[in-house]
């Protein structure tokens, strides 16, 4: 097993104008084009930004990448500056461009609510305001992603942080004129996991493990880690906290794809759990635009499953589904990534049964079951979802 | 600013016996007690668990101590075996009593939700189940730390982490038979707040710092730690996420405690943000039998205040509130332990001017403006509300 010191390495306040990453520059060199390209609608008394259509319509899962995507018709919606309606949204998308420009150039970053606030304000000579609420500034982020071909976190922009990570992995974490390097054998209970974890600020120095495990609770995941599970596994375990932040489902994309590691999720046995790992593996609908960075679609599903209660005895662990699981099992039922033999199968025998099954019902069992007994053989002999 | 390397020590298996702690030892020891005391009710045929009452109607604010606490007038709750409606009480807590002695016993943690799977089963000859729901076993861990005068975390037993923490202070974690040595000056953007940070598990093993900056959201944590914010100022930096879990409001009490460390709260100017501040320095109705084990009754509150608007140009960066919010400042300026001049004319200034002002808003200055202007006048200035 590979040893590294924890080590940070300060940089020169004077260093800070050449510390911008090659991957910065590169982002920047694209809000220029774009920048260009309003400006050349000026020049052509037609001033127009134009941002690919995004929406449920049009989206569609893609067979052979096995991801949701944008259904790539080329449709664009326009904004019009001579356009009365469209005027405001053309300042504002200008006001979010020349924002991340300035994040990338002075190497920083903020989030979705700096944004907001660092641009709101009154427009002179007017009772308008640039933006009214952060509802009007949040979509133009997503604008500007679908429309450079890019992910806010490149931009400089981050969501909210959550999960944790732990296992035989190291990363090098930069911080505006800072670098860390950050062992995940060597943090107890876990590291936290950043928002933003684009190569500029987060690169893997090294990694040996067999696979990457991702489990939905806190709970299961500190379950395995005092069992020194991924020691005895040589695996790297991670909690999602529930449903994935941007910054976990990017991690995990890097390191499955980067590193051609396999990646193993671990959910409850309802269709919450289910959809967890769909949107790990497939995308999402509301972030179809940028599956292609952020799904792994050779995940696989480990557990828990329908059949999982009678081979392990868990028939008094179950909870009754309610009205609202029943009806989510039927919407998945109808989404095109989710037909495949294995799910139906699983979502019909759900339905019959009624009955939901949680990953930490295997206590009853024993506490160190899930280490010792479940996940080993559902790993080895590679009982997985399809 | 002294280092120290990451070290990972694992004891090996046939230690494991040796290596339960003083602290669980002196928790074993109670719960024997407890046990003789049970079985000494069975001799005398009346068995009896006595559960101190704890309830809204008799929480107290002791003034001296600066905390809410139960107040003790030693009325207690009895739970008789020979009572047909209090046996399965009296049952389920001799169970989570017992599995609390088997976590302690093989140096193991779980959750509240592992308890209650490992515990759920039929009972033979009846129809009745040891626990209905999860609702059924958590109470009877209050019980247990309110009968016993201890913690849930001292019985194994933990919640669901959340925070992040970094700067220069130096944790010793303990994982059932390995040691961790967590430098929070070489984690990046941080170390993940573990539920469990009883000694037994974590000791702060070296701190050089001159205060911990306790902060509301994620996003101005991030804001600061980017900024350098802890080693430009030699102060911790935590981030909460909104209400503070157990453990992190544990740790900020065992750091201000061990290490007299000053605490200062920064939190969004709102009645949801100065109860924020209130739980972590007065303790919370809810938890108020452990508030001398978690609460911090030296924290100040650095901002936001009402006034900082105007001192700080932010009139454009309010937002108003709303019929909960100031509902709400009603029901804080009713409270005990709200009943000081800073406080009222708090809350009464933000009822007149009828807004709230977030952390963030500072973005709105710069983004900078914060780190480099806000926090060292408030807190070289002692500007806070006490």
């Amino acid at each position: 097993m590979p040893r590294t010191k924890s080590t940070k390495k300060k940089k020169t306040p004077k260093d800070e104008k050449e510390e911008i990453s090659e991957e910065s520059k590169a982002v920047i060199a694209k809000i220029k084009e774009t920048a260009q390209f309003i400006l050349n609608g000026f020049v052509k008394d037609k001033p127009v930004i134009e941002v690919p259509i995004r929406g449920k319509s049009n989206i569609d899962y893609n067979r052979d990448a096995g991801i949701i995507e944008i259904d790539d018709d080329g449709r664009v919606s326009e904004r019009i500056f001579n356009n009365l309606r469209h005027a405001k949204k053309f300042m504002q998308y200008i006001l979010v461009m020349n924002y991340c420009n300035k994040l990338l150039s002075t190497n920083r970053t903020s989030d979705i609510r700096d944004l907001y606030y660092s641009l709101k304000r009154s427009i002179p000579g007017s009772r308008e305001k640039t933006f009214d609420d952060q509802g009007e500034s949040n979509p133009i982020i997503e604008d500007i992603e679908v429309s450079m071909d890019t992910l806010r976190e490149r931009l400089h922009i981050s969501a909210d942080p959550k999960g944790y990570i732990v296992g035989n992995v190291v990363f090098e974490q930069t911080l505006k004129d800072r670098d860390y390097e950050i062992n995940c054998n060597e943090v107890g209970t876990g590291w936290g996991i950043p928002s933003n974890v684009e190569s500029d600020r987060v690169r893997i120095t090294s990694l040996d493990a067999k696979y990457l495990l991702a489990i939905e609770s806190a709970g299961m995941y500190n379950r395995l880690v005092e069992e020194a599970f991924h020691e005895e596994n040589d695996c790297i375990l991670v909690a999602l906290k529930g449903q994935a932040s941007r910054g976990t489902r990017r991690l995990i994309r890097r390191i499955s794809g980067e590193k051609d590691l396999p990646v193993y999720v671990f959910v409850d046995g309802d269709p919450w759990g289910l959809y967890i790992f769909s949107v790990l593996r497939f995308g999402s609908i509301s972030l179809s635009y940028i599956s292609d960075k952020i799904a792994s679609p050779s995940a696989k599903f480990v557990g828990m499953t329908m059949t999982d209660i009678k081979e392990y005895g868990l028939e008094e662990s179950t909870h009754p589904l309610n009205k609202v699981d029943m009806k989510r099992i039927d919407d998945l039922m109808n989404l095109p990534w989710f037909q495949r033999d294995d799910w139906q199968k699983e979502l019909k025998l759900m339905k019959k049964l009624g009955v939901r099954i949680e990953q930490q019902a295997l206590a009853s069992k024993s506490l160190d079951f899930v280490a010792t007994d479940y996940l080993p053989d559902k790993i080895k002999n590679r009982k997985f979802l399809s």
